[in-house]
C-alpha cells in the first residue's frame, strides 16, 4: 500500500486524532482532534514528519505519491470551502504552518494568505468588497513568501515599505490607502526579484510547493537544531506541514471575529466571556482602534451564529476538561473555531472553576487537583491584591524584583524606629531602605510592606518578608534613596517620607499614591478545594515559624508541625539583644553562663508559646546559628551606645567587634561550630527547650520537640552536641522528675555532610535538608554576592533559574539524593525534610516528592501552596507511572 | 591435646616468631623474633591474646592448664637466668607487660620488679651491694603493683613520699637514702593496706597472678575501650602479657647500660655510635647526673662485651632491614639486648643510610625508597638548617606554627618596604608582620625568612612562603608586634627592629640572635637516590609555579611540567597593578579594554619566560582567579595615593571599593564568573598564552599550553569561557598565520562541579583538582576564618588533621574520586591532576595515587617530597597486592 502522507480534517472529516503527536505533529493532532469532535475549524491537511524526514534527507524531493496526495487535499479544501484554489472568481486562500510534537516556539516558519497573484487579488478585492484588504494581504503574502521561502530579507521590504510612506507624507501602516498598497505590491515584488533573481510566482500551485519546502527545510536550520539541543529534544522525525484554509472575518457585515472565555477569568463564573468585531480581522480586536462588542451582543446580532459558538464552546470546555480560551471567525455567516487553549484566570476564577467543574461532573477532584489551579493561584489568594490592576504608566514610580507577594500602600517611612512609631499611631506606612538588617525586623513587621533599592529575591528582606506573607518589593534599582533628605527619586518623581505610596509584591511595581487593596474570600470555593486537597495528600507540609503567632497562622493554612524555628530572630527582640551581646563580650565561661542566664526565660517563654500553637505536632527548633557578630553594632554611634549599656569601654567593645569580623562569615565560627566552642549556649537553648516542653505537658498538652544541631559537616560534630544535649535534657528531667520525649537530628547543609549521612544517621533521629545554604556551598555562591553576576548569567542562559528560589536538581539536588539514599541506607526508617527557602516552590517540592521525603516545610504563607504541590506531584507521579509514553503534557494549543 | 597458652623465648629458645602479632602481641612477636635470631634477649615468656580473650569473657579465672603452663615458664627463667623466683640469696625478678596485636600507646599497664618482698629485698642489696637500689626498687613495686593490680591511685603513695622527703629536709627524691627508702617502703605498705584491705601480698607466685590478672583485666579498661573504638581497631581478641626476666646493669663493675645506634644518626656514617655507664641504670643514661662513656670506650673496658654487641647490632640491622637504635644491659659480664627500633635520624643520614644499605647489598632499592626515607627528610635537605639544634630556653623568643620549613637569620624588618631597600643594600631580614597581604609579596621575596604573629598553615605568609620555599613561622601567638614603636615583645624581651633574629621552620621557634647555618649537600647520596626514585616513578609530579625562577627551580627537582600557574599574582609586580587597577576603575567595556591591552606585553612576557623555562613539557596556566577587590587598597592613605595613580576623584575610587565589597568573598565574583561578565579579561590572557607560545615555537622550541579555567560550577560556564579563548586564539592564529597546539581545562574546586564532571568533561580537554577551595566549600569552612575553631576541633578530637594540610579523604576525597570517575565515564583517557596544597602532602599523594590521578602538583620546593611520595605509593600499594593481612606496619618494636 502507498504510504499515507497527509491527513485530513474539517468538514466532517478527521483522519488524525490527538494522539498522533508524534506523526502529525502538535499542531496538526490538535486540528485532527477538534475536528474529529465536530468542530468548525478551518478545513486543511497536514503532511506528516514522515515525509518532512523523507525530504531532508532526499535533498527535498518529494516522496512517491505525496504530489498526488497533496493534489487530493487540495480538493478536500476546496470543496469543504466551495472555493476553488487559484479561482480569482471564488478564491481559496491557504495558510502553511509548520508544528513538531514538541513545541519550538518561534523557531519555524508560516505562510499567510497563499494563492494570491495578480489576478486573484482582484477577486478577492471584489469579493471582500474591500480592496485595501486585498491588496494589504498581497503584500504581506510577498514579504512572507520572500523571506521564508526564498531567504529574502524582510528588511529589504520594510526599506521599500518606509520610503513609500515617506513619499506619501504619512508614518503609520495603516494610513496607506488601497492605491498605495497596490503600488506596493508592485515595489515589493521588484525587491523579490532583484534578491532572488526570479519573477514572483504566480502560480498557486508552485507557491504552495515552495511554501512546503521552506517549513520543511525549517526543520534544520541552524536555530530549530540549537534549539532542539539546547532544550534536549531528540528522537523526532522532523515537523508536520499544516496546509488550511484561509478565513476571513472582514469579508462584510455576516462576517466577525472575536476571543471567548468558556467561564469567567475574573471570577470564575460560569458564562461565555469575551468581546468581538463585525467585518473586522483578528487584529482590530487587539488593536484597540474601534471598540470590540460585548460577546452577550452576538446572540442579538447573529443569534444562531451565537448558539453554535456556545454549543461548540460548551464541546471543547468538556472536551478539554479545562476553561478554554478560544479565537473564533465567521466568514459570511460561517463560524470557524480557530485555536483553542487553556484560558489565563486568576487565582479566585481558577479555584471556583476547579470546584465548580467538579460539582457539574465534568472532572474528577483528582483532575482538578491535578490541571485546574497552579500554586501561584492559590498564593494570589492569600494575600491582598490591588482592586484594578490597570495602573497609569505615569503612576509607576519603578519596577524591583517580586520578592514578597501581594499588595500594599501605606505612607513612606525610612526607617524603622519610625516604621514603629506610625504602627503604634495606627498609621500604615511602607518601610523604604537600601537594604534590611536583623535589627530592621522591628519596623518591618510594623509596616504594611517593604521596599528595598538593594538585594535579591534572597536577600534578607525578602526572606523576612515572604515569612511572614508581607507584600516586599526588594532590590528596585529605578530609585534611588536619599536618608539625608527624607526622600527617594526615580528621576522623575521625587517621593518624601509621609507621601503615600502602594507595592505590589506580586509584580514587582512601585506605585504612586494610595491605590485601592482587596482581600480574596477563603471560604466557599477556596476551602473546599483544599480540602480535597488535604484529602488526598499524603507527604506532609510543615511551616518556618519563629513565633507563636506565626505558628498558629500556619496551622491555620494546614501547616502539620513546625519543620524550622530559627531560635536567633528571637534574641533581637527588645532588651534581649543586650544580654545576648553581654554574653559574646563575656571573657570566661563564668561570665558567659551568667548572661545565658539572663535568656533562659525568654527562650523558655517563647517555646512554651510555639509549642503551644502547634499542640501535638512536632516542632522542630534549630539551635543558635548565625555568627557572633550579627549580633553586635557596627556603626560608630551604636557602638558607643552599646558599650554603655553593657557598661564596658568602647575599645573594648570595638577589640570584640574586630575579632569576630570574618572573611567569609557563611563559612566561618556558625552553627555548630558555635555550640561546640561554647556548650554553655548549646545547654542553655536545651534547658529552655524541655522546660517549656514539661511546663505544657503538666498542663496535659501533647509536645513533641525535635532538637536539630545546624552546620554539621561531620559524625563528632553530632555526637558532640548531642552529648552536651542529652546532658542538660537530662539534668532537667532530674531537678523536675519528669521526662518528655524528644528528638535529637540536624540540618544537613554541608555537602560533606550529605556525603557521609551514613554516619550521621547512626546518631540523629532526623534530618532536615537546609538547601539555602547547601546551595551556597555546593554552587560556591554567596547568596548575597551573586546578585553581581547571576543576572548576567541569567541572561546568557548559562543558568536558567536562581538556584536560590528553585532547587538546582540537577547538582545540589544529587546531595539532597545522595544524603537521603545514604541517611536511610543506615537507619531505614529515618524522617527527612527539607526546610530551605526551596520548601514552598512548586518544583523544588517536585523533585523533594520523588526524592522521597518526608515532608517540606516553608513559611506560613507558603503552606496552602505547598500542600497543593505536593498533592499534583503525587498525581503526576501517579500519571507517569501509568503512562508508557508521554512526550509532553497537553496543556496549549496554538 | 591441651592449649598452648604461654610462648618461651630467650636462652636459645623461641616459641613464637614475628608473624604471630595476632597471638602474641607485638612486642611478644618481636621477642620471640629477636630472641630466634639468636639475640640474648632477656628470658620470658608471653601469655597468649586466647588466654585474655579466655578470661575476660570468664571473670579472670583462669583457663584449664594455664596455671601449670606459667609454671612451667618460671621454671624456664629460672633455668636461663640461674636464679630462683622468690630465693632471697639469688633472686630472679619479673616484669609484666602487655602488648596487643596494634599498638595502644599509654592505654595499658606495666609492673615491674616483680618478686620482691621483705626477704629478697635484702637478698637483692646483699647481691647488688646496693641497699638504696634495692629499697628503691621495692618502693617503685608496690606503688606499681598498688596501681595497677589493686587500683590504689599514684597519688595516695606521692602523697607520703612527699611527706617524708619534707620530714627529711630534701626536695628531689634522689636526695633520699637506703634508710628513708625502707621506711619509705613500710609506709607504702600501710596505704597499701589502708587503700585495699588486704596486706602486701609477700609471695611471689601470688603477685605474679595478680599481675597477670591486672593486665587482662586493663584490655576492656574505659580508657582502652574508647582508644580502640576511636582508632577504629576492631577485631583483636585481646592483649598478650609478657612475663620477662629482669636485667641489672648496676650489680657492679662487670655490668654497664647503654643505647647505640647501628649507623651515625647525624650523618649517616656506616659506625657503631652511642653510649653508656658502667654500673648503672637505664635511667642513669639519661638522667644526665653521670657523663656517659662513647660506645668506642667498651672496646677497651669490656672487649668480649663490645665485640658480642657488634655483632648482634649488626645481625639486628641486616635481619630488620634499617638501622637500627638498641638498647642493652650487662648484668654481671652478660649481654642482654633489651630493645631495638628503626632508629631516627637526620635527612641527609637517612638518604646516605638507605644508599649506603643498597650498595652493601643488605636491601634493595625499592626496600630503601619505600622504608628508609621519609619524605620529611627529604624536606629538610632542601634547606638550610640550623647547625646546632642545642639551642638555650632563654634564647627561644616563642613557638608559632612551622608554615613554611628550613632556617633562617636575618635583621628585623617590619614592613615590606624597608625589606625590599635592605635586600637591596645587601642586608639579610626577616620580615615580621602581624599578618601578610598580596601587598607584602615584594618585601617577603625580598626577606630571608617570614615571622607572622596571626594566621594559620594556610594563611597567605604559610602559602607563599611555602611556595618559594622561604622559611616561615606563622600564627606565633607568643609575640605581640608594635608597627609604631617598630619592635615586637614575648612579654620578657623586647625585640627592635635591625636586631637579628633566628628563625626555624621546621619546629616554628623564634630565635635571639644570629644563629649559623648548613646547607645539604644535594649531590652525592641524594642524587643517587633521587636518581632511583625517578626510575619507579609513574605517575606524575609537576608543579604550581607563577614565574620562570620557580619553573627553573622545579625543573632542577624533577618537575615535569607546571600543574598550576596563577597569573593574578603577576599582577602585583611593580606598575603592573596600576593598569589593572585602571581595568576595574574603568566604567565600559571600552576603557576595560584599553587598560587590558597595556597588561598585554606584561602577561606575554611572563608567560614566554615560563614556557622557555618549561620547554619541551606542560604548562598549565589558571585564568584570572581572585574578586577584583583584591587588587584595591584598603586604607585611607593607600586609597588616596592610588586615586591620584589614576587620576581619578577619590570619592571615585571609594565607591568602586564598596560597590566590589563582598559579604563571602570566596563564593563571590570571582573566577571564570570574572571572565563570563567581563569576556575581554579572558581574551587578553588567552591572546599573552597563545602569542607567547607562538613567539617560542618560532624559535624551533616546544611548547604545551594547557588554558584552565578557575572556579567552574556548571558547564555552561565552562562552554562559554571556552567559546571566548578559542575565538581569541583562533584570532591570534589568523594574525599570525601560524598556529600552536593547546588544551583547555578546568579546575574542579566546586562541590557542583565534581558531581557533574560527565557533563564538563564532554567539554574540557583535563581536569585539575582544586582542593583548598573544595574543601573549603565541601566542609564548609573559610580557610581564614577556621583558625578560630579548628584548634578547639583538632583538641576535642573532632577533627584528626587540618584538612587544609591532609586531604580530607572520607569527605573531599569522596568529590576527588566523583570527579574522577564521572569525567572518566565521559572521557576515558581525561587527564586528570590535582594542584592544591595538598599535592605536597605525602598522606594526600598516597590517596591520589589511589584515586588514579595522572598527577599531583605542588611548589617547586616540595616537587622532590613529591617524588619520593608517589613511589612509596606505588611501592605500597603493590604490597598491599601482594599480602593477604596486614595489621599493622612494623617499624617499631617498643
Amino acid at each position: 500500500m502507498e504510504t499515507k502522507y497527509i491527513y485530513r480534517f474539517g468538514n466532517g472529516i478527521a483522519e488524525g486524532n490527538q494522539n498522533q503527536k508524534k506523526l502529525l505533529g502538535g499542531k496538526g493532532a490538535n486540528l485532527a482532534e477538534m475536528s474529529s469532535i465536530g468542530l468548525p475549524v478551518p478545513p486543511g491537511f497536514t503532511i506528516t514528519t514522515e515525509a518532512c524526514n523523507y525530504m531532508v534527507q532526499h535533498n527535498l524531493n518529494w516522496p512517491e505519491g505525496l504530489q498526488q496526495q497533496v493534489e487530493d487535499g487540495i480538493d478536500h479544501l476546496e470543496e469543504a470551502m466551495s472555493a476553488d484554489f487559484g479561482d480569482p472568481e471564488n478564491p481559496l486562500l491557504l495558510s502553511v504552518r509548520s508544528g513538531a510534537a514538541v513545541s519550538m516556539p518561534g523557531m519555524m516558519d508560516t505562510i499567510l494568505n497563499l494563492g494570491l497573484n495578480d489576478e486573484v487579488v482582484e477577486g478577492l478585492a471584489r469579493k471582500t468588497n474591500n480592496k485595501r484588504f486585498a491588496y494589504d494581504s498581497y503584500r504581506r503574502f510577498i514579504d512572507m513568501f520572500g523571506d521564508v521561502a526564498m531567504g529574502v530579507p524582510h528588511e529589504a521590504f520594510e526599506q521599500v515599505l518606509d520610503k513609500l510612506k515617506e513619499e506619501q507624507g504619512v508614518s503609520l501602516d495603516t494610513e496607506l490607502n488601497a492605491n498605495d498598497l497596490q503600488e506596493l505590491v508592485n515595489r515589493y515584488k521588484a525587491v523579490y526579484r532583484k534578491e532572488t533573481g526570479y519573477m514572483f510566482p504566480e502560480d498557486p500551485r508552485e507557491q504552495l510547493k515552495f511554501a512546503i519546502n521552506a517549513v520543511f527545510k525549517s526543520w534544520n536550520s541552524n536555530r530549530a537544531v540549537k534549539y532542539r539541543k539546547i532544550s534536549g529534544i531528540t528522537g523526532l522525525k522532523g515537523t508536520g506541514v499544516n496546509v488550511q484554509a484561509m478565513v476571513y472575518g472582514n469579508m462584510g457585515d455576516n462576517c466577525a471575529t472575536g476571543v471567548c472565555f468558556t467561564r469567567n477569568p475574573a471570577n470564575g463564573e460560569n458564562e461565555l466571556y469575551g468581546e468581538f468585531l463585525v467585518n473586522a480581522q483578528g487584529e482590530d480586536v487587539v488593536a484597540g482602534i474601534r471598540t470590540p462588542l460585548d460577546i452577550q451582543e452576538l446572540k442579538d446580532l447573529m443569534p444562531k451564529t451565537y448558539d453554535e459558538l456556545d454549543k461548540h464552546t460548551d464541546k471543547l470546555e468538556r472536551h478539554y476538561q479545562n476553561m478554554q480560551d478560544i479565537e473564533f471567525t465567521v466568514q459570511e455567516g460561517e463560524l470557524f473555531i480557530l485555536q483553542t487553549r487553556n484560558g489565563k484566570r486568576t487565582g479566585p476564577a481558577a479555584v471556583k472553576i476547579a470546584t465548580d467543574m467538579v460539582d457539574e461532573g465534568l472532572i474528577s477532584k483528582e483532575g482538578a487537583i491535578k490541571n485546574l489551579v497552579e500554586p501561584g493561584h492559590i498564593d494570589q489568594m492569600l494575600h491582598p491584591q490591588l482592586a484594578n490592576d490597570d495602573i497609569s504608566p505615569n503612576d509607576i514610580l519603578g519596577k524591583g524584583l517580586p520578592a514578597s507577594p501581594g499588595a500594599a500602600v501605606g505612607k513612606v517611612v525610612f526607617d524603622s524606629e519610625e516604621a514603629e512609631r506610625a504602627n503604634n499611631d495606627g498609621d500604615p506606612v511602607i518601610l523604604v531602605r537600601i537594604e534590611t538588617s536583623p535589627e530592621d525586623v522591628g519596623g518591618m513587621s510594623s509596616a504594611e510592606g517593604i521596599l528595598t533599592s538593594r538585594g535579591g529575591m534572597t536577600s534578607h528582606a525578602a526572606v523576612v518578608a515572604r515569612g511572614w506573607g508581607k507584600p516586599c518589593v526588594a532590590g528596585c534599582g529605578d530609585i534611588v534613596i536619599d536618608y539625608k533628605n527624607q526622600s527617594f527619586t526615580n528621576g522623575e518623581v521625587t517621593v518624601k517620607a509621609g507621601d503615600w505610596i502602594s507595592l505590589d509584591g506580586t509584580t514587582g511595581k512601585v506605585i504612586k499614591g494610595k491605590k485601592e487593596l482587596v482581600d480574596s474570600d477563603l471560604s466557599g470555593s477556596y476551602s473546599q478545594f483544599m480540602e480535597w486537597v488535604d484529602d488526598l495528600q499524603h507527604m506532609g507540609v510543615r511551616t518556618n515559624a519563629d513565633t507563636p503567632e506565626d505558628a498558629a497562622k500556619a496551622r491555620e493554612y494546614g501547616a502539620k508541625g513546625i519543620g524550622l524555628t530559627r531560635t536567633e530572630h528571637m534574641f533581637f527582640k527588645n532588651g534581649r539583644v543586650t544580654a545576648m551581646r553581654r554574653m559574646i563580650v563575656a571573657e570566661d565561661e563564668q561570665k558567659r553562663r551568667e548572661a545565658l542566664e539572663e535568656l533562659l526565660p525568654y527562650q523558655r517563654e517563647d517555646f512554651a508559646g510555639i509549642f503551644e500553637a502547634m499542640e501535638g505536632l512536632p516542632v522542630t527548633i534549630r539551635l543558635l546559628d548565625p555568627p557572633l557578630h550579627e549580633f553586635l553594632p557596627q556603626e560608630d554611634e551604636e557602638i558607643k551606645t552599646v558599650a554603655d549599656e553593657l557598661d564596658i569601654p568602647v575599645e573594648k567593645l570595638e577589640r570584640k567587634i574586630d575579632q569576630l569580623e570574618e572573611f567569609n562569615p557563611m563559612l566561618g565560627h556558625r552553627g555548630c561550630r558555635l555550640g561546640i566552642t561554647y556548650p554553655e549556649i548549646t545547654e542553655m537553648q536545651t534547658r529552655a527547650i524541655i522546660e517549656a516542653a514539661i511546663m505544657l505537658q503538666k498542663d496535659g498538652k501533647t509536645v513533641l520537640p525535635e532538637i536539630m544541631v545546624p552546620l554539621v559537616g561531620s559524625v563528632e560534630e553530632f555526637k558532640n552536641q548531642r552529648a552536651v544535649i542529652e546532658k542538660a535534657a537530662r539534668a532537667v528531667f532530674d531537678e523536675k522528675g519528669v521526662e518528655v520525649d524528644y528528638k535529637v537530628g540536624t540540618m544537613i547543609e554541608i555537602p560533606r555532610a550529605a556525603l557521609l549521612a551514613d554516619q550521621i544517621a547512626e546518631h540523629a533521629d532526623f534530618f532536615s535538608f537546609g538547601t539555602n545554604d547547601l546551595t551556597q556551598m555546593a554552587y560556591g555562591f554567596s547568596r548575597d554576592d551573586a546578585t553581581k553576576f547571576l543576572p548576567s548569567y541569567i541572561e546568557q542562559g548559562i543558568i536558567e533559574k536562581d538556584p536560590f528560589q528553585s532547587l538546582d536538581v540537577e547538582g545540589v539536588g544529587q546531595l539532597v539524593q545522595i544524603g537521603t539514599e545514604r541517611g536511610r541506607q543506615t537507619k531505614p526508617d529515618l524522617k527527612v525534610g527539607i526546610c530551605g527557602e526551596h520548601g514552598g516552590d512548586p518544583d523544588s517540592i517536585a523533585f523533594c516528592y520523588g526524592s522521597d521525603l518526608d515532608y517540606v516545610s516553608c513559611s506560613p504563607f507558603r503552606v496552602p501552596i505547598a500542600r497543593l504541590a505536593v498533592v499534583q506531584s503525587q498525581l503526576r507521579d501517579e500519571e507517569n507511572e501509568s503512562e508508557e509514553e508521554v512526550l509532553e503534557t497537553v496543556s496549549e494549543i496554538d
